[in-house]
């Protein structure tokens, strides 16, 4: 069982109030509602690593995010902008069962803050649907959050994992290769593009592993294994700093964080981990 | 092998070229460049159902598709607009090698006549990077084309699949139920909250079978299959016109357009059906 971070806990998003304005307002007066406690775009834990909450404050824009432990929960859709990467401090500490609340309030939050205005005509938009759109009443367009599907696989040959590393990872890190899917593709198309474009290996079966929400900003990560026909490697170092092979001690090793390790692991938080344990769990032979 | 139209052959999409100015350059002038001939956002076919194009003419601005049949490809970015629903008989005629092509072509077209302008400040923005995005030089913010993530899923139980139908459906269609992938969701939460929103039932295995890109206007449909835990349904009529659990003799009889089928079966190019085929092939036991 691959159970990636801020997946595998889906909750009732209440999906018949958000155009129902009499649900809403019902749901938004229940004594037990609450506001989930945000510092910009980063979670307020308590100290036992639980997402905190408050009472709902009307004064500013509300999204309701849905049913957690029976109450209804909202977010303020205040403007609130942050880096695109992750604290990791608050990342060690956020537990499972919070991080699909906490991820669907990033990333609606942050989708907010950067689409104030129409795409289409350029006018100022709205908030609709208690908080999951935004209306133009200059041309009428309709616009929803986005979600960005992206590939992330390990390739294999002869018992043996590729992996790669960004020029921003921390030194000696080595992750699963990714890349967002393009229009026109399907995600094995994406994924056979992504491993010829960035390291010149040809895909001849792929396997669709596990998915996992990134909400740094709004990524759904798409994790799948790969068997490729030769081990030669033609890198892409516009986008890989490095790529090479490890074998399944060498992963071991990492994954164990051994002194010695030929590389050091994705974090706990990072589908490219549970990737990597599947993968020496026997998950490599497709069916 | 399940191989939904618009997949499954994916073409070098010459992605360096798209930030180096020169080999754009050199490619739009090369003697075997070549422009997708389309009609809005409908394409034109030859005879035989297979793409036309014709010579490049870089009058208006254009989108570098990528290398087919070893030549460079482009599609011009004139604002078009559309229906979002495809013509049936164009879908009919084109063939499944080229649809890939068209279904890039047309998702890019299509999101840049819709994004013209900046969501974050809503000034005009430009055609960034071959045609595979727009920069707003008002704020400094890069836009990239949407591509939203949709689930598609045959629920299971005890031999039986759930199908249901949308009010716009032809008469007696029934097809898989499905829904967008929201921020904060893995494919597998998406694939439960639906079913249960939209049929009450309760997933308690979720398989991914295939996915397609679904050019209209940019999806990518994931096709799961789930086992649930009982057959009784609550329908969400805001969704669904109705629904019902059909047998594997009864999916068989419409997908091969039997007399008194109990379903009109979906069509050729809709990943429903492929579903459907697998499901009946036997891949309804998870692993």
């Amino acid at each position: 069982m691959i159970a990636p971070m801020f997946g595998g806990h889906w909750f009732d998003r209440l999906d018949a109030a958000r155009s129902d304005l009499g649900q809403f307002a019902a749901l938004l007066s229940r004594p037990d509602a609450r506001l989930l406690r945000l510092d910009g775009l980063d979670p307020l834990l308590g100290a036992d690593g639980r997402l905190t909450f408050e009472a709902v404050d009307d004064a500013a824009p509300l999204a309701l995010l849905g049913l957690v432990d029976d109450a209804p929960v909202f977010a303020s859709l205040r403007p609130a902008f942050a880096p695109p990467r992750p604290s990791y401090r608050l990342l060690e500490q956020l537990g499972r069962t919070d991080a699909p609340i906490y991820a669907a309030a990033r990333s609606l939050v942050d989708w907010h803050s950067r689409h104030a205005f129409c795409a289409r005509c350029g006018r100022p938009t709205a908030i609709i649907r208690a908080g999951w759109g935004r209306h133009c009443s200059g041309c009428g367009t309709d616009h929803f959050p986005r979600v960005d599907p992206v590939v992330i696989m390990l390739a294999e040959h002869e018992g043996e994992v590729l992996l790669g590393r960004q020029p921003q990872y921390p030194p000696g890190r080595y992750s699963a290769l990714a890349g967002f899917v393009e229009p026109g593709e399907s995600i094995e198309d994406a994924v056979a593009r992504e491993l010829f474009e960035e390291a010149g290996v040809r895909a001849t079966e792929i396997r669709y592993l596990a998915s996992q929400p990134w909400p740094f900003p709004s990524s759904l990560m798409i994790g799948c294994i790969a068997v490729v026909e030769h081990r030669a490697l033609t890198i892409d170092h516009t986008e890989l700093e490095d790529a090479f092979w490890v074998s399944r001690d060498g992963v071991r090793a990492a994954l164990d964080a051994e002194p010695g390790a030929p590389f050091l692991a994705p974090p706990l938080w990072a589908i490219a981990r549970d990737l990597l344990e599947a993968w020496l769990a026997g998950c490599d032979a497709p069916p």
